[in-house]
Parts: structure tokens; C-alpha cells; sequence
């Protein structure tokens, strides 16, 4: 809406860090009005305004409720203020809905680069079917059970060797624990080749045997 | 760990908003080791690095995870990584796990305060006990029924006069839609004044009458 540096904007152009594609899509209006016009519902992102009567939502519940109007085919939009001001009074009360951001009250509020930001975020996090997380395997593969298997088999073999496992009451016991440890890692094949060689090396350093 | 235009640093305290106490707890280490020496857990902030076996999380499963090893006593750390280079290889071996945020990767990545941003909210919104929205009411409170009662019958009264519920087999439908939009917009005590003003304008400016 009416931008204050003009439009198209290099600067903007430059900052959008390779999105200049989101910038081309943009459409300008010389107002609010003509912006909204074509929406069924509006939420304007804006501290508590005392002076409203108005419905107003933490980000998580407005992109929820977003959402469902959106399945339901309507269209609804954000509105966000300009940096300094925020928006002005007739914009909030064109909105049908606040989204205001929990800020700490004592530290001031969000300029509208991180406004815009954590609604875009919350906008994904609700929608984009994301893994919980995974888990990265560098170059190769986790090691077979067997193999960790052999890699146990022969630390404690080497162990043995050097009278590690004292007293022998409770060799069981420390062998479990050691297996856990080894379990518990999810080694590659290549961890399992490396700690092969960590465990020849230390006890021939030791022992002086192969 | 180790800041690059010393510290304390008056241009910080500066963009601090007001939030200078949070600056001056701050600690202050030569390096990311003794930073981290005391925590249990650490999580490291960073784009997804192919280098490395490790748990990738979003930040949504980071700080759920985070926020049950506190409630069990472990002290866990974020690793944040500097503006330009972000954590180095070192670094981000010594965390326990990666926090990864999903961005578009057309479109490069967040910035420093971006990601702390972030990781923040999500902190915040799974720890404050926060109302999923609520109902602002300006410079008063909430009509009674009775009151809409009242503005709903005076209405329905001059809407009679006009012989505005035509024809009369409809009268009781268009009356149960007229209270169902009067009931929904919850009005306040002010706005049934305001209300009960615009209908008495209205009909003296169309009839004539009181």
C-alpha cells in the first residue's frame, strides 16, 4: 500500500536475498481499502489497542483459524504497519480480527521485519508436512547390528586381555553398560572402522600385542 | 564467546529496546568450550550440514526436547553462530544436536537475530501460559441481553411502521436473521446507544414520526 520509497524498489530488490520473485508478484494499491478489497477476512498484526473492541488472537490460534477459512475457500489476509507508525487507527478497525505477538510488556515491541517474520513461521509450521527432525548420516550408512556386534566382541576381548572387567561378579554388568553406550551412538560403518582401529591402536600402545 | 567489538559495547545496550538487564547478565568466554563447559545438552543452530552425523530438529521439536531436560535438571544450551560465517565445524561438533529451521532453499537462510528470534517464540509459546486470544471490550462492558432485547423489539417496531417485513409469512424469519446478526457482534453497552441513536435518526428522517 502506497510505498513510501516508490515501486519497483532496488534496494528492496537487493535485500530480498534472491526472493525478488516474491517482490514481482506484489501488488500495489494507493490504499488500504483497495488492498483489502477483494478479502472475506482480515486480521491486522498490531500491539493491544485499548481503544478497539475487537477479537484478538496469539499468531498460533490466527494462522489456525487462517487456515480454516482458506479450506473453507475464502481469502484472508495480514495486514502489517509500516515500520515506525504501525498502522493507523481506520486500518485496525477495517481488520475483523488483531493478531498481536506476546512480547515481553518492560522490552518494547517487534519492528515489522520480525513481525512478519513469526506469522510466515507459524504459516509454515502449521502447514508444510515437516519430519519432527532426522537424522543426518554423513557419507555411508549406520553400521548392521552385526558389525557392531563384532566391534563389542572384540573391545571386550581386548578388555579382557588387560584384566578390565575386575571383579568378575560384575564383568556382566559393565558389558551390558558398555554395549548400551555402543547402541545408543547409532554408528555409521565408518565409526565402527574407526573405533576398530582406536581399540587395536590403544591396547598395542599397551600391551605391545597385535 | 569472545565478541568481536569487545564488551561491554554501548552501541549493544543502545539496540537493546530497553532490555539492557538481559545484556549485562551476560557472560562472557574466550571460547565455545567454557561457555558450554557447565550445560548437559546442547543445541546448535544452523543450516543442515552434510558433514555431519548428528540429529537434525525443528526448532517446534528442539525446544520440547529442551524444555523436558530442564524440567528433569539438565542444563541445556542454544549455540547461536556469529552474522557472517555462522558456527564453525567445531562448534557444531560439540552440540548434541542440530536446530534447523525450514526455509525455502531457493531463497537463502535466516540471519543471527532471525533464528534467535525464532527459537525464542517457540520458547515462549510453549512455555507461557499464554489464552489462546480473547475479546477486547473498549471504555466499558458487554450490553445485557435484556438491552439487546430491548434495541432488537424498538427495531422491529419502526422496521413494522415502514412495513419493511413484507411479506408477513416471511416476518418471523427475517426477524430470527436480524437477531442472529444483533447476537453475534456482541455488542457493547455503547454500541446498543449508538444502535438505538441511528434507528430513531433513521425512521424520523423516513416517516416523520417520533
Amino acid at each position: 500500500v502506497n510505498p513510501r520509497d516508490g515501486w519497483p524498489n532496488s534496494r528492496a530488490d537487493a535485500m530480498a536475498s534472491g526472493a525478488g520473485r516474491v517482490l514481482s508478484s506484489a501488488s500495489i494499491h494507493p490504499a488500504t481499502g483497495s488492498a483489502c478489497a477483494d478479502l472475506n477476512y482480515v486480521f491486522a498484526t498490531t500491539a493491544r489497542n485499548r481503544a478497539l473492541t475487537k477479537r484478538i488472537l496469539m499468531p498460533e490460534q490466527a494462522v489456525q483459524e487462517a487456515l480454516s477459512m482458506v479450506a473453507a475457500g475464502e481469502k484472508v489476509g495480514f495486514l502489517f504497519g509500516p515500520e515506525r507508525a504501525g498502522l493507523d487507527k481506520e486500518d485496525v478497525a477495517r481488520a475483523n480480527a488483531i493478531v498481536s505477538v506476546p512480547v515481553n510488556p518492560a522490552f518494547g515491541s517487534l519492528n515489522l521485519a520480525q513481525c512478519v517474520l513469526l506469522v510466515s513461521y507459524e504459516w509454515g509450521r502449521q502447514t508444510l508436512q515437516l519430519p519432527v527432525g532426522d537424522f543426518h548420516i554423513a557419507g555411508g550408512r549406520l553400521a548392521e547390528t552385526g558389525e557392531v556386534d563384532d566391534l563389542i566382541a572384540r573391545l571386550v576381548q581386548r578388555l579382557d586381555h588387560v584384566g578390565f572387567f575386575y571383579p568378575e561378579a560384575k564383568r556382566r554388568h559393565m558389558i551390558i553398560n558398555l554395549e548400551n553406550l555402543f547402541r545408543r551412538l547409532a554408528l555409521t560403518r565408518t565409526d565402527v572402522q574407526t573405533l576398530h582401529g582406536i581399540t587395536r591402536a590403544l591396547s598395542e600402545k599397551i600391551k605391545g600385542t597385535k
